[in-house]
């Protein structure tokens, strides 16, 4: 059995209850299928909301942030939010308020905490790059201090979080399938497109496997 | 030319401001090519990230709400930021830190107002329909009073916007370029994929050209 996260007020559905969903199995898939994230901060008592890139590692999602960044000073000692939408088909219906969108989202709830010890920084941002581009870390010119320097990671347990999904087709008034007008879904896809190399990547340089394979959504 | 944004201390961007936009024409192309956006609001205090549906009308976003969600309750007469990214690309360089991503996003920010006049209220619902599936409005069954009034409609004035470009290639340090390691992009699309029919669609009702013809991204 999947574990079952308690369900708090910050993450309880209150409308559509049924599309809720509060099992580790369900949000870890959400998390893994899709790396664009929007984290909330509050700064200067407004929300600001930013995209970036967040990966799992076990019971954590980690982002990384520049430590002169403001969303990083936001997130020392405060709540975030950070969402993970993933957007998988148009629902048009027959009537314009029963239009919707089939998609899998996450919300997690926490304060982050910042990886300061610069060998699990560098183990953790190794891990992002596996992530996305399994074995990649293995061939790639080491991260340098410096570099680790500028970079602050953030990382954020997944104990707060629910997740929402919506499939299937349109949901229609009784009365409304009488009439004649064309309804369904229409899927919606992340897809890879044909990688480009860099012009300046050397002769005989092989596209590896890693970067062929990619599969998100 | 474009109409530019004033700068605000929310809207500037203070990290690679080489890639920040505020004139309109980038910002509405932004808005325009993906309804997926991420509100974010303060309720209780911690920021909240809904992942909703907006849709563009001349000087405004707009995106509407239960009139029981807890989103709505916390818009009313406070800031939030609306946030719409699209993923357009992963960026493979030949160190770990130097990897990044394509997109195009948009953040604007402001206190948002509820629609409240019925007439004008249907008249902006069904310009969300239509600008997501042309002409479709004009075919549905009309939207019932007792629906819109469960439906809250937010309107945003594009005042307080900036838009976020990156694109192109890896970009490396320049002892790194000596190195035999694969470096380039993968671009990202999103992908309509073949309408699914409502089985329960009447018999000879065609698909629409409203419904092969969506492109998003």
């Amino acid at each position: 059995m999947s574990k079952e996260l308690p369900i708090t007020e910050r993450t309880r559905l209150r409308r559509k209850s049924e599309r809720g969903y509060y099992d580790r199995e369900t949000i870890d898939a959400i998390l893994d299928a899709m790396p664009m994230c929007h984290v909330g901060y509050v700064i200067d008592g407004s929300p600001v909301v930013m995209p970036t890139f967040q990966w799992r590692e076990g019971d954590h999602v980690y982002w990384h942030a520049s430590n002169a960044g403001r969303g990083l000073r936001a997130a020392e000692g405060t709540s975030v939010c950070l969402t993970v939408s993933l957007l998988d088909g148009l629902v048009l219906a027959r009537t314009g308020l029963n239009h919707s969108a089939n998609f899998r989202s996450v919300m997690i709830f926490g304060q982050p905490r910042k990886i300061t010890e610069p060998e699990r920084k560098a183990d953790l941002l190794n891990g992002m790059i596996d992530a996305f581009y399994p074995g990649r870390s293995t061939i790639l010119r080491p991260m340098a201090e410096s570099d680790l320097k500028q970079t602050a990671l953030l990382s954020l347990p997944i104990e707060e979080a629910s997740a929402k999904i919506r499939s299937g087709g349109p949901i229609d008034e009784d009365e409304d399938y009488a009439l004649p007008i064309w309804a369904g879904t229409v899927p919606v896809k992340m897809q890879m497109m044909p990688p480009v190399p860099d012009p300046r990547n050397l002769d005989g340089v092989e596209m590896p496997e890693h970067v062929t394979s990619i599969k998100f959504g």
